[in-house]
């Protein structure tokens, strides 16, 4: 554990904002088990997302360097195709391995529950 | 699996978002792990928040009646003691089984790396 950790153990500062956001949690889950990329239509439902919402959420991806966006044409129509880049996959991983901690702790801590523990009874303090 | 999961696999829907943001998470689950509550100083600390964040966020889970703040004198010096209320243990509890399920699909989708099967490879789809 680090000096931080012990010093604030619920501060999860490794919690990425980028990744974090519900929406993007889901985009970035699903482009993480499609390697090979997803079109926008796919991801739009796999989410459920609106076409406005998954752009806005999309750009920003694309701007912290998450995900490609790869427009080209496949047999005279457009196809927006979104792929994870190789630092997305890392920073996700990275992501990932705070949120397990973050379950840990709270799994920890709903033992302390006193409705899951009856000895244990509310007390000023 | 309900028709909205079914459909929409990653919307996580369930996922509160006046309990997913970074810093009341951590709140939540200190809160969570002390029922008896917490005086304002060891919450701020546990939390690596300063003062005035952690009231903006206790703000925010008071209102949405997760957190219950009593402002007291004990030997004549003030005291804030903030704890969670029994509607913010059920909606914390229900927020980690989503949480764990978002783990669950992280993790599965994680195997669909290539670096971790150098024997899939990137193809324009």
């Amino acid at each position: 554990m680090s000096d931080k950790r012990a010093a604030a153990p619920f501060s999860y500062d490794g919690l990425d904002r980028v990744i974090h956001e519900k929406a993007r949690l889901g985009v970035l889950t699903s482009l993480m088990s499609h390697p090979k990329g997803l079109p926008f239509g796919d991801l739009k439902q796999l989410c459920g997302l609106t076409d406005g919402n998954l752009s806005r959420h999309l750009q920003v991806l694309q701007e912290a360097g998450l995900v490609e966006i790869d427009k080209r044409f496949v047999r005279n129509r457009p196809l927006t195709t979104c792929r994870i880049t190789s630092a997305g996959r890392r920073r996700f991983l990275d992501y990932l391995a705070i949120l397990e901690q973050v379950v840990r702790d709270a799994s920890e801590a709903a033992k302390s529950d006193p409705a899951m523990n009856p000895k244990t009874k509310l007390q000023p303090v």
